[in-house]
């Protein structure tokens, strides 16, 4: 206990635990007060993400590379596969599917970019490994065709198309997690040295959390920290359109971009420390590894969870827009990471087309999505 | 003779030629016992193509680079040619096109792939000459081009329409053939240093077949298989669809995979066996050089002999599915084969991107296609 | 004036400004001679394009490094400016879009395929820097992506959707203007080493144009000369559908081939005298370059402007056989500039992908467009 008091010493961010708090009171007194909510359960977010973060690091770093990376990538996402799931047991299949799109094309434009510009403001030119950054694109582009392939092919809405579309969804779920197991195989076991100074999902010395947790603690934290965040995630969920009409924000903008700034701020803080630091390996492992393990694990998870926990079951196609932004932010991570040189400008490129993506959903009218 | 019968005894693959009278004579006596056929037949074309395929490289061994280059790379997928020449014939243009377009998604990702895997299991990293590879990506992208604008372009199914995309689809059958004519004047005349160790179409020692024949039986052979793939071609077309629904499966699929994977079994094994050689270079000569051809030979040569041989001029206007297909393999192809290296897991990438195209056309309602 | 005089009898092409008065005198006598006028006005547009070219040179060499480089950045595509400026105040805003895909997508794949083809003829391999070929190709990418978003996701024609098109037209330009702003901070303040040898817009060794004219006659030639090409333009845009119909041409070729030929005619005249002299960076440079500046630039501009000259806000809604064109085009420019190397063959596969492009247009039954 004193470690984590001393861990929120340590970390500014840490500073908002107060809001956890401050929002399930006020959840309890003025449950219709959903603009509050909004507010105050975004601020509740971000410090329970990071703290989420730093105890799966800290069982990671105790037990061991393999196990540790394994927990890393099953765990890296946690906080978004807890807004998603909750997201899911309610029933709104729209947010859910808004909230993988949106972290998929959120971590690797903005993310990445953001990275980019930041470390090319303080370094002229900087270099990192294009050989796990490209297996990290690859298995991305491999997931957006996935998601593509039922929106291409089933444009009839008959009721044989329904039953198609969903027999395939779950084929192509089970398809993307024996990817990324064997993608987990390949990084961990069979060639290690290809991805040396990439951690994926995440790497402690980036993040200036301090010391690991001992072991107890950190389990403790993890199971007490993912409560709290499914509480939250509650209040979330429930108030998150409510909100966002009332700031004027549609709700695609609203999946897309906030939910997924909101579930990676932790991560971002990460990306963006290491490009400042010139250690762009870390970014761009963060943003692309974080990208990929939201496609290829979270998404065929909450697919597959959705037989038993939703109300109905859940498919894999997505509004077509949201493919072509999935699809074209996967080919931007491919072609950009492809030199393993970046500059400032390419930070701008990048980001430019968020800003384009994100400004689109914004403006659109809601009967169109 | 006695070398051919030398030639079956060193290769098992042949004794599957017993097949082949087994074949004609059950459809002489059960004409309408069309699974019974459709599994013999596919049983009977595999050796045909790898006899014909030894032929072919025995002919051209004799007459030279140049010429032998040039007998490959026009008479490299005769088998495939065969087949889809009998579906013209019969006017079945929907299995002619569902065979091209599988053919070019086959050999771009199923042989591509499999041939890193199985390579990538044998050999750490595996390097291969990306200059070649870059060629015959680039001709596979303008292909896929050419064949997606008359989708993209074309929507409204007027009088008009149909008029203009018969005429686009003779003027970019005539792009695609000059191109590849051209094509073969860099590789074989202009710039060959740059494909040093790559035979486009297949290399002999790959094969694994021997020595190769004497002019004159080579010749025999080349006449005598041709004819008997022909006839089997025609069992084959003729018995497929009726199959494919006893066995479940889609026409789509069947045209997409089944004839593709049959068409191409012969060049597979040479391409297998030359991975797991550490001779990667051929095998990806091998996978994208007879997608190429497939691509911009023998698809713009079919619709013109359609002119000739078929009950009505065919165009090149493909189902949206199919264009996207290959559009995502070729792409998939370029990026790929952009790196000059593989490892296992580069394969499984690829594999598994044909894996969900084939589960997609499994699943497929027959009415959307 | 002996100096404008000198430079006439130097370059061949100036000879045709004699179709200048011409043009001007048939108008005034025949008005309604549209077929003799297009000709006459394509006579005339190219050596104008030409003066105000070598014109803006001038100016740039005298007012140093960056400055220069502002103007060949801002004006170095005048003359497709000014043509679509005439058609927009004429409210032809097909027209407009048209030239303005067009212009991409010629420059993009025609003038870098046809430098790649002549260069490569005569010279064995060529390289050029491809660091600042990404960069180009890189904001084509984006522009590309910008042009993308409004026909990806507006399907339905509600009121509500030509609002919503209408402001997200307005902010994609706001975003391409700052992207393209800070792309010339970049190239031109931050980071000029990495475009060594390449200079935006073209450069002045390459045009063959002998000296630069001094400071103020190289002013009075850019006024002058713009309000020429201002008149003949507005002949041009008059003429062009006419005489197009008397041609057998369809009005979507007009706008994205001829006026963009017509348009870039001057440009190309430097591109490829730099492919023979194997100075590739120059084409390369120039073919990017321009296509980048009418995509981030010109359109934008012409975007915003129509709202005070135009008879009605345009929007950046293109029809989608254009986007997906120019997108084709773009993703071709990245994936032939990766490599920095280029041999005839190359150019070939780009040539007859614009090739592909112009007989889709020409052929194209014109309600479809």
């Amino acid at each position: 206990m004193k470690l984590l008091l001393a861990e929120i010493r340590h970390n500014k961010l840490l500073w908002l635990l107060v809001f956890v708090p401050v929002l399930f009171a006020s959840h309890k007194i003025k449950p219709e007060a959903h603009t509050l909510h909004f507010v105050l359960s975004v601020l509740a977010i971000v410090p329970l993400a990071a703290l989420l973060s730093h105890a799966t690091e800290s069982v990671a770093a105790k037990t061991g590379d393999t196990v540790g990376g394994l927990l890393n990538a099953t765990l890296g996402n946690l906080t978004e596969l807890l807004i998603a799931l909750t997201a899911l047991r309610a029933g709104q299949y729209m947010l859910v599917k808004a909230s993988i799109a949106g972290a998929i094309v959120t971590n690797s434009l903005f993310m990445l970019g953001a990275s980019f510009l930041l470390g090319g403001l303080k370094h002229r030119i900087q270099e990192y490994n294009r050989g796990s950054a490209r297996m990290q694109a690859g298995m991305l582009f491999l997931a957006a065709v996935a998601l593509l392939v039922p929106s291409a092919v089933s444009e009839a809405d008959s009721v044989a198309n329904a039953a198609f579309t969903q027999k395939l969804s779950v084929g192509l779920a089970v398809v993307l997690i024996i990817t990324y197991v064997l993608g987990l195989l390949f990084s961990l076991k069979t060639h290690p040295e290809l991805f040396k100074s990439v951690e994926v999902g995440g790497a402690e010395e980036g993040h200036g959390h301090g010391q690991p947790l001992p072991m107890g603690i950190a389990l403790a934290t993890l199971a007490g920290v993912t409560l709290l965040v499914a509480g939250v995630s509650h209040v979330f969920v429930e108030s998150v359109q409510v909100a966002a009409e009332s700031f004027g924000m549609t709700p695609a903008f609203v999946g897309f971009i906030v939910v997924a700034l909101v579930g990676g701020a932790a991560e971002m803080a990460s990306a963006f420390s290491g490009a400042r630091k010139n250690r762009l390996d870390l970014s761009v492992g963060i943003a692309l590894g974080s990208s990929s393990q939201i496609a290829l694990f979270v998404a065929p998870v909450l697919l597959l969870l959705s037989y038993v926990l939703g109300p109905a079951p859940m498919n894999l196609q997505f509004w077509p827009g949201a493919v072509v932004m999935i699809l074209l932010a996967t080919l931007t991570a491919c072609l950009v990471t492809n030199s393993g040189r970046s500059t400032w400008f390419i930070g701008v490129l990048v980001l430019m087309m968020y800003l384009i993506f994100a400004m689109t959903l914004f403006l659109m009218p809601p009967q169109v999505q």
